[in-house]
């Protein structure tokens, strides 16, 4: 890890202290997507099996997991799984509910009723990766929001194994959440079918869920068509800030640092502490678990991109963590709360000793699925609101439009819009007449 | 207007009857605007001036709106048009104010607290269009959810007229809803510069906005860039579709179909009926009035692709609107509330008689910045969220991580993160420890 001193850095040197990985958008991979977009939309079902045979290495004859294949599933999982599975979905359930979205209504004048509803998002798609290991997290974290919102039709694309068969504890997460679909489709092809829709995948109109550079390029092709499907948001590889004073275990951070420096060899890990020693006690502590992992491999090249930062103060910390704008943010001080009021741009915030990162990814309640790569400094996590639109509706009675049709026709003048006032004035005119 | 009998209709009939017209993203506009993000990327300022004499054929010595420039519209600015534009301003920050998201805080477990909490965008840029007229009601419904936010730095982008001045309307609403900075910019080069920030421009982390193709491409574009901005929503021509039973004021009906049609050639406006005999009245109303009308050019261009949609019944009527995902949903029916729960995908819904989609746009309170082009399937219009990240918190005690932390341990192994899983189990082992 990079040992570097913020006071010390001129401005340039700060950016390059606070750089991400680059993600390219190569050319190669632009190409390659969409060349897989278009097969899939030309070819449907036939072209999943072949790109499936030729990325995957496994044969599909029928695309969609049957609800045999789940009962299977579902009786080979480890009974102590399935309940942590059960536990979790449970919290997540409780804390996505209370912060789901509520409607509203207001008079805003006398006689004019303005009202927010929401609706489900009809028809949306979960993608579940599952590179070095399949995620039943993920489909918990996207499946329970789905089912509050109440999307009529959830559908969820998961790689197979190269025995054809998909993650066991994936299947039991989509069956307990209400997935209505499910799919042995990874990569870009996955993305491509249910944005595009194919003799077997229903078109959805959102899709969501984290994925390789494969599934984000083809995540951003497919939103920036308006005949493809709208997307949760862009995303990068995962990464973690941890703030941490001189009273921090150095134990608790390194493992912290580790947990997500094992998620791949581009994430990134960030240290800031006004404590030197505290920074010593971290590098070394890293080094030694390190060691321990069976990813260490993986770990010692996100390290390798990582930092361990002296500031000046806590407050400094934090005004470095809002310009990083973490997916993770991490806060080891004896009050760490105090810190919470200054922090304007993380994805998930996890406060004090007892928090580490990796309760977030699975059972506190809160959700996983977060922005990266600095899109935390305009974007939130998925939530229910993520699987909903916010419809406005407004009803005036008579009285109502004389209350604000005056106004209304004024500013129509005012934009030369003569149709939008006239709508109002010749409503007036049919009221005086009646009168 | 198009005459159609839905039920006569094969589905790709159907197809047809609801396209909107098409929207290409033609390589020549794509290329366009490439080169002048890349423009005012190289020479920032310089090029702002050299585009904006090109392309509004005016010269900026100071491209920013000085405070005396601000004061001088104000006193200009007619005292009705200047009520109006407060009247209007109270009833948006009215139900914006009410329809804005609150923090959330729930115990998910004994000793585990999760919270949502609140953090404005840092830095936001809103463009107000002054292509055919300027656009004062943009500049509110942009300019008053950003400051219920708390967004720290507000910019206002809008193209100045040929004397280098911007509109005293636009420009009083930006100074009533706490705009920071005005720029006499438009076009893709304003979209540019708040995405990238040059010597006077400050970068903004999210744009927000209506606009022509060009500004929409130069959108699209930026929120490409992991370097550029987040956008509020992709935009396509207005529209709005009207759904009329048989007691419904032909009048009325008319009015709203050509206050949309007024807006450009390419928007859409749509009439669905289960009534021949409205259909009938309708279509010759529609004649009379659009002839009255300073932009009957324009809106004859925007009817020559609309429709009048003869249907069974109301059900099938909304049916047909939730396929269509209009942008304004205009309900003119004896009971007009007994329809809004079976709508699933719209904008903004205006009910009655005396609701004419023109006081959306002005002053009853909800936004006008809404989906169109069918996006209303996945999007929402703009509100305070939209300017504002949720920031998920958790906080957990050593009783709450002896709670879930064995949860979250299986899951983590499940998962083939031993990392993770060792986070939670060496802190229970240290709570052991110290037992």
């Amino acid at each position: 890890m990079n040992r570097l001193d913020w006071n010390a850095l001129d401005n340039a040197a700060r950016r390059a202290a606070l750089a991400r990985p680059a993600q390219s958008r190569a050319e190669t991979l632009r190409n390659g997507v969409e060349q897989i977009i278009a097969r899939v939309r030309a070819d449907g079902d036939q072209a999943l099996r072949e790109l499936s045979a030729r990325y995957d290495r496994c044969t599909l004859d029928v695309i969609e997991v049957s609800s045999q294949e789940i009962d299977e599933a579902e009786a080979r999982l480890a009974p102590t799984l399935k309940a942590a599975i059960d536990e979790a979905a449970a919290r997540i359930e409780a804390f996505h509910r209370v912060a789901a979205p509520q409607p509203v209504a207001l008079d805003t004048a006398r006689g004019v009723r303005v009202e927010r509803v929401l609706r489900a998002i009809n028809r949306v798609g979960l993608y579940v990766p599952a590179g070095s290991a399949p995620l039943p997290s993920t489909a918990l974290m996207l499946g329970v929001p789905a089912r509050i919102a109440g999307c009529t039709e959830v559908v969820l694309c998961s790689p197979a194994r190269a025995d054809g068969r998909c993650d066991e504890a994936v299947l039991y997460a989509a069956r307990i959440t209400g997935v209505h679909k499910v799919f042995k489709l990874g990569g870009a092809q996955a993305i491509a079918a249910m944005a595009y829709g194919t003799e077997s995948v229903p078109k959805c109109d959102k899709l969501f869920g984290p994925g390789n550079a494969w599934v984000t390029e083809a995540k951003l092709q497919v939103s920036a068509d308006p005949d493809g499907a709208a997307i949760d948001m862009p995303a990068g590889p995962s990464e973690v800030l941890v703030i941490a004073d001189d009273k921090a275990n150095a134990t608790f951070v390194a493992a912290d640092l580790l947990s997500q420096a094992e998620h791949g060899p581009d994430s990134q890990v960030i240290l800031l502490s006004p404590s030197p020693t505290l920074l010593d006690a971290v590098e070394a502590e890293v080094e030694r678990q390190c060691a321990l992992l069976p990813r260490a491999d993986i770990a010692r090249q996100a390290l390798s991109q990582s930092r361990l930062i002296a500031v000046s103060s806590l407050a400094q910390a934090v005004e470095v963590s809002n310009r990083y704008a973490p997916e993770h943010l991490i806060v080891q001080a004896e009050q760490p709360r105090d810190l919470l009021d200054a922090v304007t741009s993380a994805g998930s915030v996890f406060l004090g000793a007892w928090t580490p990162e990796s309760v977030g990814d699975y059972c506190s309640g809160s959700n996983h699925v977060l922005p990266t790569y600095g899109y935390a400094r305009s974007y939130s996590g998925v939530s229910v609101a993520s699987f909903q639109k916010q419809i406005t509706v407004q009803e005036l009675s008579p009285a109502g439009l004389r209350e604000i049709g005056p106004c209304t026709a004024t500013l129509a003048a005012a934009e030369q819009l003569e149709a939008h006032r006239r709508a109002v004035t010749l409503r007036l005119a049919a009221l005086e007449t009646a009168a």
